[in-house]
Parts: structure tokens; sequence; C-alpha cells
């Protein structure tokens, strides 16, 4: 999908979120602000939110000199994810359906704020989203297509959701790829971040190639392009690369929370609702 | 107080929504917006929401050729107010506390959404709103004041509130000098709408001179000023006001709803409190 009118604004609220981890000083803050605002005027109409988070990140970079603002974030993301990982384990287990409460954890990994401070508090911000219905719920059609796909190729989003989507791929038993992104950008996850979460041991880690926020097959390298060309299934998970390959073909499955108005409205379901597409 | 950086952003939503109201051109939308983008990096890091919306608003309008995007939906929201003026009525003189009551009324009309269809559903809006509490109540020093006070200036904020406004003027029982903007800006009061609602016949209506949307005190004409200087009550509707007058000094009543993140923190209230400050 292209970028909605709506998505500038947030652009530069994503760029202020971004500044302020990297200084407090307001004066630098502006500074980044501006020159991300400057920008906005050059994008094309028809480019895709990914395509311009990734300009707006590269100018975020250039003008603060950090390459990686969300480094320290995703790091502690993934440690706190890591402690809950034996309580979500129990959870999948215990469960009467343990694929799909393992497919319902790993949209909470796409929800859940670990900006909550004690891992007590975050237990039961897990408990209270998995009591929230998929509002668009195509199980069946997962079930179906997992039984006979012998390998998923499968794109991760955030850094600490890592670690929810390896329990899923533990529930699936099936030979998986995971997929990062190539270089940081924002708090999605990328090679090490995905090894810190122990994705490793149940996955094999690729990159896109993609350094957006979000997955665009023009911007992935060719050796990725290929392997989802021929995936017999595909798991994406997050807004980001909904937006990203929303129009493409092949056995497609999305993981998300509608977390804006834009997508809420393109796929005509209410803000904030769970989905499996 | 000064524009927070959190304003930067706010800036290109109100842009947008405004820009929309214009035209459904999609692209002449993104012209627009592209002008207001390029024209934030020129603002002066300690100008206030006022000063900066009045420069985006002017883009608006240098942009579209349209003056007064808000005209049409102003008079309706006015229709609309007009007809819930008895039921209002009613409610200010069965309460036990009309003055109070009457103050009440007057920041619903600051917080109604005027969008809502049928008069049947704002009249559950008013009640709604009437049982919130307000957050900060400084209701005994308005008492006082009001009670020494030969006259009134009361500062208006948005087209449709106005008649609300009138409700409190009516109850106040004081000579009233009613002020409105010099020239449309966002939804913001000018004489005309006053007089559409009814408010010369309680008060006579002046312009402070300012055509941004909150009352900086130099951009208003020598006349306003003085009469603000020498006033014994002061009573000043609305956030875009509040920010403008929030550092001067005087016998000044705020009545408001805390709209945004920025002006919670500034007041440290919860967002949306209603307040009598």
């Amino acid at each position: 999908m292209r970028a909605y009118l709506d998505c500038y604004p947030c652009f530069l609220t994503q760029t202020l979120k971004t500044a302020r981890l990297i200084t407090s000083d307001e004066r630098k803050i502006k500074d980044i602000l501006d020159k991300v605002a400057a920008s906005l005027p050059q994008i094309n109409f028809a480019a895709t939110p990914a395509e311009i988070g990734r300009e707006v990140y590269r100018i975020i970079a250039q003008e603060s000199g950090v390459e990686d603002p969300y480094h320290h974030l995703k790091k502690v993301w993934t440690a706190k994810a890591l402690k809950l990982y034996p309580y979500l384990k129990k959870l999948i287990r215990s469960s009467s359906d343990p694929l799909f409460q393992a497919i319902k954890v790993a949209i909470v990994g796409n929800v859940i704020d670990f900006g909550v401070n004690r891992s007590f508090n975050l237990e039961e911000e897990v408990e209270q989203i998995l009591h929230q219905p998929l509002v668009i719920n195509h199980y069946q059609r997962f079930q179906e297509t997992l039984k006979k796909a012998p390998q998923i190729l499968y794109i991760a989003d955030n850094a600490g959701e890592t670690v929810f989507d390896r329990l899923l791929i533990e529930e699936m038993a099936k030979p998986v790829i995971y997929v990062v992104r190539e270089k940081p950008v924002i708090n999605d996850a990328v090679r090490q971040d995905a090894e810190e979460a122990g994705l490793a041991q149940v996955a094999q880690i690729i990159s896109s190639g993609v350094d957006a926020p979000g997955t665009v097959l023009s911007l992935c390298h060719d050796e990725f392009r290929k392997i989802f060309i021929s995936a017999e299934m595909i798991i994406s998970k997050g807004q980001g690369n909904y937006e990203g390959l929303s129009e493409e073909k092949g056995p497609l499955f999305f993981l998300l929370k509608a977390k804006c108005e834009v997508i809420a409205r393109e796929l005509n379901v209410p803000l904030g609702s769970l989905l499996l597409i």
C-alpha cells in the first residue's frame, strides 16, 4: 500500500520520539525534526510508508551521527521477553489448542509494551491481550497451509517480539527461515537481535536486504526475493511488513495489530484490532 | 508558553484536517502539506503555538486561495448550538448553583463535538460532559472576583462554543466585553460568528486584532491591550487562549479542556481534564 497523507504528521512524531532517544538537547532535536520536515516535500506521492520511513531514519542517522538509536532499548526488550519465555511456553503447552495459542502469543509480541517495568506487569499485560479476540481470524487456512508446507518463511518485525516468534516457530515444528532487516531501523530486529532472542536455535536467520521499517520487495536483495517467490508458506509480522507486502501474491499470512487509523481504515477493522489474515 | 516540539507534528495534522475541508484532491492536499512542512524549519525555537498556528493557516490560505475553510462548519455548529440553547438554559436555571452550572456549561461548549449528527445525541453528550468533575476548580476565587468586578472581559474561542458562552454571560448578569478574532483562523469565532450566536444581545463584541488561533498580547491591537491591562476580571476560553495568556498577570480565569498531552503536562493534569483556573 502507498502511504496515506495521514502518515506525514506521524513521521514527524516518530522522528521526535527517536530523536529524544538520542539526545535531551531540545535544540538538537529541533534540528533533526527540521531536516525531516524539509525532506517531506521531496517525497513521491506514490511512496510506501516503508520507503518514507527508510528516508526519515536515514536523515535522523545522518543528522545525529547515531546509526542505531534503539540499540540499547532493543537489548532491554529482548532480555525482558526472554524472562517471559518459560511463562509463555507454559501458556501454550497447557492450552487445548497449542498452535492457535502460539499464534496469539506471536501477535501479543507485536502488541506488548516492554516499557512497563516489572515482569509481573508484563505477564498481566500478556494475559489481558490474549483475552482479546482476533477481529479477522483465518486460522483454518493457516492450519491447512502449514500442514502442506515443507518450510516456512517467517518475516520478523521488532526486537523483543522475536522471542514470541520463537515460541510459534517451536510450535509449528517445521523448518523455518527467519527474516530480519539488513540494517538497524527503528526497533526492528536485525541479525544480532534475533540471535540474542535464541532464534538461531530454531531457524535459519537471513536478512531481506532491507533497511526500511517494512518489507518492500523492490528494496530486498535478489536472494531473498527468490526465496519469497518460491515459498509455500509466508508469515509476516507487524504493520510495517503488512504495508509493504499487502499487495503481493502468495501463501501469505499476516499477524499484526492495527496500530493506527490508516491501517484500521485500509483493513476496515476497529483501531487496535488483533488480526490473523 | 512557547510551543513544545510535540506541537510540530500536530501542526501537520491540523493542516491535513483543514486542507481536507478545502478539497478532496489528495495531490492538492499534499501540496498544502508540503508547503507547511517546508515552513517548519523557519520557525523560531521560542515561538508560541499561536504564532506558529497563524503562520500555518496563512500558508494554507495562500496555497489554497481559501481564506476561511471553516466558514460553512462554523455556521452549522452555531445553528446546532442555538438549538441546544433552551435545553442548556433549563439545565442552568434548575440547578442548585446556577452560576457554577453555567461555568460548567461554558466549559462543555469548549469540549462538545458538533460533528455528532442529531441534537438528541448532543444533549446526551452535554450531560455526559457535565458529569465530569473539574480537575482544577478555582470557583471560589471566580465568585469573589465576579462580585467585585464592574465589567468582565470575556475572550472567546470557537464558533458554536459562543452560544455556551452566552449562557454564562447571561448568568453573570454584569456588563461584558466579548472578544473575538480579527480574521478567520481555524474554527475560532470572528464577529459574524458571535453575532449569529446572539452575543450582541448580551455583550459588546470587539476584536482583539488577532488572526492567530490564540490570544498573544504582542499580536493584539493597542485598543484591546489597554482594555486587557485595566480589566478587573478576564475570562479566557480554550487551549489556544491559555497558551497565549498563561504567563500574563491579571485577574485571569481560564476555562478549558486539556485537549493534548502538551497542555496536560504543562498543567500537570490528566489528558482530557476539565479546568477552571
